[in-house]
């Protein structure tokens, strides 16, 4: 039984890690797939996908969970009815996926595969938002992370580079 | 005498049809370029290009008028000044370009082409948007519809994708 | 009873005619759907899509098939397994694939999908290879094409294009 | 001692022009990147990088600047972790970036490059945003340009174009 | 200590799978990434990127090396200059790039990085080949590649496809 | 007046300058435009366009013909139809474009494009590719050059980058 977990992880936080762990109790391996994989530098994408594969495989291996998992990622595919395609061609033959967006279930839908709910996982787009929030701010960030990827946002300056990305365009003018 | 007539067909609508209808009397054959073709799955775009071919297609067949027109389709461009030399290179020459909106008309007129407005036809976004709007609501959008159109969003549900697009983006968290 | 028939048509000759009138004989519909059709002015490929929609439109009304068929395009796409993923979502829903081909018949059927046979239509590719050799030299391809596409690459100046196309690459040095 | 300069020249001002002086004060020569290369005909960009290739150009050689100059275009890139290596990959090697960009300075310090500030000239995107709202309005815009610059957008019709770009998207329907 | 090991893997064998135990006796970690990761159903690129994760990954699980290892994938760049910021963008920062190929040191050289040989795994193209073209022909692929490969190759009927790939290109004509 | 001279300049050579030179006694200024400025590191493509761009500016300054030379440069574009398009949306408006290509010529021409000859200069293909051949493997490139893009190309080591390209692909097996 191999599951598929599709996230932005932007940044991967205690919920995240919870689904996984969840998911492993059902699945004998989890894909985690990382979508808008090329999104980064931006208010709603700070981190860079290999910082995000980064964050996930710490705190994969900080728990024994990294044998169990494969991190992937994606890019955005500006044609919807492509994305599941592009999925499928990305990672090895999965049996289930997860997710609670309705979109995503559609899309899987039409696709002739069916998407299992994640049960208590859903708050997990709020979680997100109030991080990034905070990371400019105040040090809340840091509680609703695992300790592996709130070090590892220290490590890289992560705090600092969301005020930059508020601070404007590239190319203005 | 070609006659050129570009639309996204969110969905084809009743003043869709009549506008062909009326350049059909002017034309020999009209060429129906389905604009941002790559766009679905979305608020604005909620059809595929292959779903909007169908919905074009039927009711045009189902009017004996599928013989007189040529369905194709075009991605959008990230250059706008490139767009007019892209639609040149995908369809058969013509010698008109029926359109009332200013910026086509524009970037047709910077290629060298001349663009004729369609008479009657001046409430088309408001109607697309109103039926997308009623799409997930209420029945409203069958009427503004060719019967073929209604027909064909009900065998693929779409009220329901509507719904579906409404809760949410793929890949959020 | 929709049938689906793919081709590069570079350019529709005889034998592709052949195998739409062979189809029309057990579909309500077909689609033509013209491959590779970005690529032009190349040795392999000398004609724009739009070139190439207007050959078999041409073709087709002259013969009042017009009516029964939809023309439609599809750009190469880099990535083999989405190449059946594109197609579905371009073209309106179809009942069956008419190829001799064994990447294509295996593209589908690893997509799910059923290809069936074109009987006598076994010799296309020499045909239109020997029609592009012949054009830069010599009268043989007229022959070789429905009537209308000869008239039509005479408008255009085909034969002199070709031999522009083999003088070279244009940015060499 | 060679100087980058980035900006999308929405149209090319006078600060840009001063910017520029400024910094041929401390550089042998100077490279002019035109950002965003592929946006035109938009509210924010209603300028093709050849119409903005031709502003600097022109006004550079009115003022014998043009002999110090190179002037070169970046499109967008999806993925602003490439950005920087697209820029290295474009231009000249050179010696210092100028920018008052919170996130252009981030992107090249990542890329281990030091940005230097320009003093006096922080109030340029309002520049470019009053010129474009004063565009299809009055002839307020005039002044704030080179003579040169504002020569040229009469000859190509630009305050008619703002116009037109005003007046809704190219396929809407 | 983390490596990055980049190849194609088509297939991934025994070689591959040396090379990656000796940088095991080196490094915490391997990042294995594979290039051109969109190529598929072509002579020289027969497997699809998730197909060759799932090799990958079937092979490690069972010789218990998973945990220490991440499987990640980088498509074909069209300008080679900017290859190695792909790859940066794409995984976690790495200590050391294991290559024996020339232009691939000389890349990473030219972006500041050192890359160090593969002592004895010299000859991974010629079986790399060999494989590939044993294929569609014999049983000789089977003995060159781990038992979970040659399993996995066998699951999906990949002597099969080779066959169909090597019957012609999808849309000539 | 106003030239447009297009070539890959791989690298730039006497015959390129000569061919300058010539087209300077007929134009105010003359726009040399850098083609496939995406292709680098390759067997014939060995120098990135900042490269190109920097042999050429210096080459041209030190003769003092900075001040009436544009130098722009244009990706390949996929579909040779569009190409025209994309240079004239990327450099100043031109009267007149010089080449000996006919393709180059068709491809105007299609475009409504007159395309002058350069008289003298037809050997110009076979001495890029002798260049190429020569430079990693003796001296005689060296006399071909002007002396700054022959000192240009020490400095950056390009003999020995050329041998290394042709060491092999960067992620074979």
């Amino acid at each position: 039984m191999l599951g598929l977990y599709i996230g932005r992880f932007q940044p991967f936080h205690r919920g995240h890690l919870r689904a996984i762990e969840w998911m492993l109790g059902r699945c004998d391996q989890v894909i985690i797939l990382i979508g808008s994989s090329q999104a980064c530098y931006q208010t709603e994408n700070p981190f860079t996908v290999g910082e995000r594969v980064e964050m996930i495989s710490r705190t994969l291996r900080a728990r024994k969970l990294a044998g169990r998992c494969l991190v992937l990622s994606v890019p955005d595919v500006n044609n919807n009815a492509l994305w599941v395609s592009h999925i499928i061609s990305l990672v090895p033959r999965f049996d289930a996926v997860y997710s609670n967006n309705p979109l995503t279930k559609r899309l899987f839908k039409d696709a002739g595969r069916k998407v299992s709910p994640i049960p208590f996982f859903d708050r997990k787009e709020n979680d997100a938002t109030s991080i990034r929030d905070s990371l400019p701010r105040d040090g809340k960030w840091r509680k609703m992370l695992p300790k592996e990827v709130a070090d590892f946002i220290d490590e890289i300056g992560g705090a600092e580079r969301m005020k930059e990305i508020l601070g404007g365009d590239k190319d203005e003018g």
